[in-house]
Order: C-alpha cells, then structure tokens, then sequence
C-alpha cells in the first residue's frame, strides 16, 4: 500500500506551474495547496469545523511543540493527532528540526542528532532523525518530514556544505527508522542560496525513495530574488512525478512566484499570525485595522471577498474588537485571512488549470501595483 | 404598537415557577431564559453563528462599556447593535447602573445622575436616567433596563432605603425619557436584603408602566438564603403578567431555585468567565481542566453532554490547549459551558410544562449532592 499518490492533472505550457492531486491516508488535497499552521495542535483561534468551512484541505502540526507538549506518546495514547484535535482531514507534520534551530536554547549539534533546552521549561532533550521519525508515527499525520540541520541565513558557506553533508545522512537514517506503511516521508533539501550546494543537495536527495520532497532554508532572512532564484533552481531537479513543498513560504506574491516555479505545497504562518496582530489581507492590499480611518466604516473588510467575516462585520466592528482586545477579533481575523489564502490558491489552481496562470500571474501584479504595494513584505522588489 | 408581549404558557402547581414566551422586536424568547452576557457587543470567544448554533434566544449587552466604547453613536450610525454585531435575534441591554457603581472610579452620585471616571481612559462622564435610555435607544436593543442606584452588600440599611427613592424617581424620568416603541423597558427594583424596602419598592414600580421588571442589587456578596428570601418575596409582588428578571444571577442551583420562586429571566457571566477560566460545568459537577488527572484522559468532558466540544473532543485534548494557552481553549470551554446552561434552561422549562418541575427540582439537587456540591459557589448551603 502506498502513503501518497501524486497525480499531475496539468503542466503550464508557459511556466513550471502544475496543477496536481495528492492522495494521503486522511483524503485528497488539490495541489498547488497552502497548508494552515496549527503548531500546537490547533490552527489559532479556529475549531476544526470553522477550518473545514475554509475548505482547507490539509494542515501542518509542529514535532518539536508537540514533543514537548503535551508529548507524542500520550498523542499516540490518544489514538494520534488526527483524533487528539477532531480533525478529519490529512497532516503534514514538520520534523522539529527548524525549531530547535530557532526556538530551543543552548543547542548542540553532532552527528546523533541535536541537544537543546526546551523553551518551555529548560528541560534538556536530544532529538536525532530517528526520534523525530518515531514521533511523527506516534503522531500519525499523513506526511512525515526527514529530520533536517537548518542553518541561519547569515552562515558561511563552508557550515551551509556541512549542514547538507549532515542533512543528507540524516535523511537516509530518516528512511531506515521509518515503520509505517500509511504515512509519507518527505525529505528536505538544504543549501542556503548557494547555487552548487543547492544543485548537489537536490540531486542527491532526488536518488533517494522519499515520497515528495521540500526546499527547506528559505524565507530565513535571505532576499527575496535569491529565494526566487533557489526555487527556480531546485524546483526542476526534483522528481516530477513527487510533489514539491516550499517549506515556511510566504505572502501571497510568494505563493503566486512560486508556483510559477514549480511549487506544489505551502505552509506559512503569516495569515494566521497576521491576523492575530490586526494585519489583514484584501483585494486591495493590506489592512492594520486598529487604524482609526476604519472607526467608522460601515463596509466589510474586503469587498470582493465572499468569507463569513465580510458577509457579516463590518470594518468599525472589527476595529472595535481589536481595540478591546476582544478575542472574537482573533478568531474573526484568522477566519477571513486563511480564507484568503485558500481563495488565493483555487484561484491559482483554476488558472493553471484552465492554462491561464501566466495572465493570472499579470493581472495579481497589477492589482498589487495598484494597491500600493504592500508595506509588510508583500511586494516584489526584485526578480 | 407594542415592544413586547408576554405570554404564560403554564404555571407550575406547587412552586411559582411559570413557563412562558416573550414576543420581542427581534424574536421570541423563551422563558425561563438565560441571557449569556455579551459585554462589548460580543459574547467573548464566540461567533453570532456559534451563538445561534447553542439556540441562544437572547444576549446581554452593557450599556456602560459600549457607551465608553466604541460609543452608542457610533453603534446608533451602524444601524444599531443587532446589526454592529452580526445578531439577529433578541437583544436585552441593562443601564450602566451596576456597572458605574462596580468598575467606574471616582464615582460621584447626585440627583441629576452619576458622575464617573471611565476604567478604561480616566475620561469624565456623567450617565443620567435620560442618557442611559438615550444611549440604550441608539444601540437598539429590544429589552432596555431603567437607571438604578445600586447600593453594595454591605451599606447601611438608610443608604440602601436612599438609594430606592432615587431609584424610584430615576425610574419615572427613565419612563419619561423613551422615545422608541419598538423597545420594551423594564424597571429594577432595589431594597438589598431588608424586606420592607424589597416589599415597598417592588410595589410602588409594579405600579409603573413598565414592560418588565428585575430584582437587582442581588447576587452582590449576600448570603444565598438572603438572596433566595427575598427573590421569594419580592417576585409575587411583581404583576403576574409581566416578566421578571433576576439580575447576575447565578450558578446552575441558583437557576432552579429562583425559577421555584417566580422568576422568568437571567443573565450571569459564571458559564462564560469560568469558561476562560477553566472551570467547566458537568452532570457530575464542575470540573477543573488544568489539573492534571485529565492529561491522559480520553473521555469527553461530560459523557451526558452532546455538545460539539463533547461530541469531539477529549478532556486530554481540551487540558492540553488550556495548558498550552491557546485561543481554542477559550472557545470550546465557553461553548460547553454556555450549551450547559442553555440546556439546564431547557430542562427547566420542559419540566414546568410537563409539571414535574418539583421533582426535576429534587432530582437536580440529589445529582449536585452525589458530585460532592460544589467547590466554586454551586452548593446549596441553605434555604
């Protein structure tokens, strides 16, 4: 039996947009697809029916929070994520290597593995690939991530080169701990923006029998042409006929640049953090809706927009919500900013679909050159 | 036209519990009634959808808060609360009475009104019967309450008989005031514990053309016995065909009991604060999901609930995002707690109908003993 199958459903003539379908033990997920962070077992602020209401398809969960807490083996106890947090529909889980790279205190690297404090309380844990492996199963989600060394985007190359050396034993150990037979593993290609380290990484990682396959060590701190760049570049070395995720990426131009690229999957915690901090996202660019301007204004957020949020509130209820620091405000915020990025990705499925992604592709720019840009990271200013 | 009728559908034989309907601008209500308390123009942690979802008939708004913000202007230019806030159904907003003598600071009462400073800006403001009716109008709600001083628990017995004149004669000016026809008014009656006052005053409003009345200055630190005596005696002076309204209160005991005494209306924030608290009400008792005998345990929160929470999550789960601090906590705990009520509210009223409330009354009582009463306020210790 296999953990995932990947049909290609169309190839842009034009770009290396594909428009695909991913079959997983928990269901179908039409690629490309952005994936709603629930670090803790939980997307923020949302029950799982506000979440299948969104259409969101699949979800990503976080190894390293979960490790910590509440604890794999009381998940698996539980009878895994899936049922722990009454979500139905397919799980990609990270490896936790990202997090102890970012998160965890007083990190040690060796070839075992990893020796970190964890934030929560100090407590001292060593997670090696074969760890994150057994986690992930005692998780259960749909699809497994190779236990990987993210370096920060300031390193010098010669550390980049041994995280890849590392990253790549790692993966084959990630391979061999592996016991179930229903859950895809994916492996993670580093490299930073090295051109050759990248190339080397992807065509060594691509020999290897994982499942699909991530660019990992983007949108860490590099420019945004050098991300764009990376992508272009590794995209096409991986297999075909296996999806590819752009792990932690990105605004909505992201998204759209990326997929012209060759990008199947997505996870990001933008909309969703955003949303918390009163930053929402519209047809018309970026709204920080404790803005006083928006007191009074009785339109929705997003007049184009067909979410439950803007069917119902209008901009002065939502800016009330925020400034009384309403909790109501979390949730409605994260309802109408993960339904954007979930339009935003049946728009571009439909585009390639129809062999329209290339004038899909102007038309986003436009609209987005007309909206002034966008003064949280949203704009292209290069590539 | 009239802002509200009241229809009694049944009278208990052997208590002075009444079944009825209340017909009111927005819908009808069916009473017994809980009213969960929406403080901000939003019952905190919970979608209008949600809300519906719990077959919640009625909210409570305050006065107070929306007048300081985002103020009742504001809310009167967006087409009133109902429509500010996404709810359609029936809205009752008390005075700003409890609330000017419970958060304001720098409080100052004079004939005219009450001088305060506001908790959330230090700004100066004076509420007076004719604004609090004028604010009450703006935001639209179908049930406005009249002006009340109200004394605390432990104020002498001459300023609790001052604080029923001015009462009285706030209550008149509040009478004198209304301009809308589409909103019924209720007065409040006042008296503390003393039954001469409780006795005089609820006699000389029920006298006074108002659509509702309400116990108030109740529920504010005095015994329960005190506070189920005069709820005895005060509520059979009220006229028998005009609702009443017990206000703050309470626990789900205090529900039963003042519904056996005469009462057809409450409103309390107990489900929704102990919600975001943790503190959870179950048919075996309240149940605290911080500790950590739930970490493992995979039984829903109340096996004879049917709620969305219960239907789908685990107590292990509902403690994990406590623990972790997590938005969702808020959620799902406000959602069990408020469907307990309503469903205790529905219990009620189905029991009144069929008249076995007496022993629906005893049964209750007997299941409260053989969960151990209850540690945070729900035993009866008397009466």
């Amino acid at each position: 039996m296999s953990a995932l199958t990947f049909e290609l459903l169309h190839q842009d003539s034009r770009t290396a947009a594909r428009r695909g379908r991913l079959r997983l033990t928990h269901g179908a997920v039409e690629t490309p697809a952005f994936m709603a962070v629930g670090t803790q077992g939980t997307v923020k602020a949302l029950t799982p029916a506000q979440l299948e209401e969104l259409g969101a398809e699949i979800i990503l969960a976080n190894t390293y929070h979960l490790f910590l807490r509440p604890g794999h083996e009381r998940v698996r106890q539980a009878g895994g994520l899936h049922r722990f947090m009454g979500w139905s529909r397919p799980i990609l889980t990270d490896s936790g290597g990202y997090q102890v790279f970012s998160l965890a205190e007083r990190r040690k690297v060796t070839e075992k593995g990893v020796t970190f404090q964890s934030h929560i309380d100090g407590s001292r844990h060593l997670l090696t690939p074969e760890l994150a492996v057994e986690i992930q199963e005692a998780l259960g989600s749909d699809i497994a991530m190779a236990f990987d060394e993210c370096p920060p985007a300031d390193a010098p190359k010669a550390a980049v080169a041994e995280a890849v050396e590392r990253t790549s034993r790692w993966a084959k150990r990630c391979l061999d701990a592996r016991r179930r037979g229903d859950q895809a593993l994916f492996g993670i290609v580093q490299g930073g923006v090295h051109d050759d380290l990248r190339r080397a990484h992807a065509e060594e990682l691509a020999a290897l029998p994982f499942d699909g396959y991530a660019l990992g060590g983007l949108s860490v701190g590099e420019p945004i042409p050098e991300m764009r760049r990376i992508t272009a570049l590794a995209a096409p070395l991986l297999p075909a006929d296996k999806p590819r995720y752009l792990m932690g990426v990105g605004t909505p131009t992201d998204l759209v640049e990326s997929v012209a690229r060759g990008i199947d999957m997505f996870d990001c915690v933008m909309p969703t953090r955003h949303a918390r901090n009163g930053y929402l996202f519209t047809s018309q660019g970026k709204l920080v809706i404790k803005h006083a301007c928006y007191a009074d204004d009785l339109g929705p957020l997003d007049p184009r927009c067909d979410c439950y949020v803007c069917r119902t509130f209008s901009r002065a209820y939502l800016r009330h919500l925020f400034i009384a620091k309403e909790i109501l405000a979390m949730t409605l915020n994260t309802l109408h900013n993960l339904h954007f990025y979930l339009s935003l990705m049946r728009d571009i499925r439909r585009a390639v679909e129809a062999g329209t992604f290339v004038s899909f592709q102007a038309e986003f720019h436009a609209r987005l050159a007309e909206s002034g840009g966008d003064p949280l990271g949203d704009d292209e200013s290069g590539d």
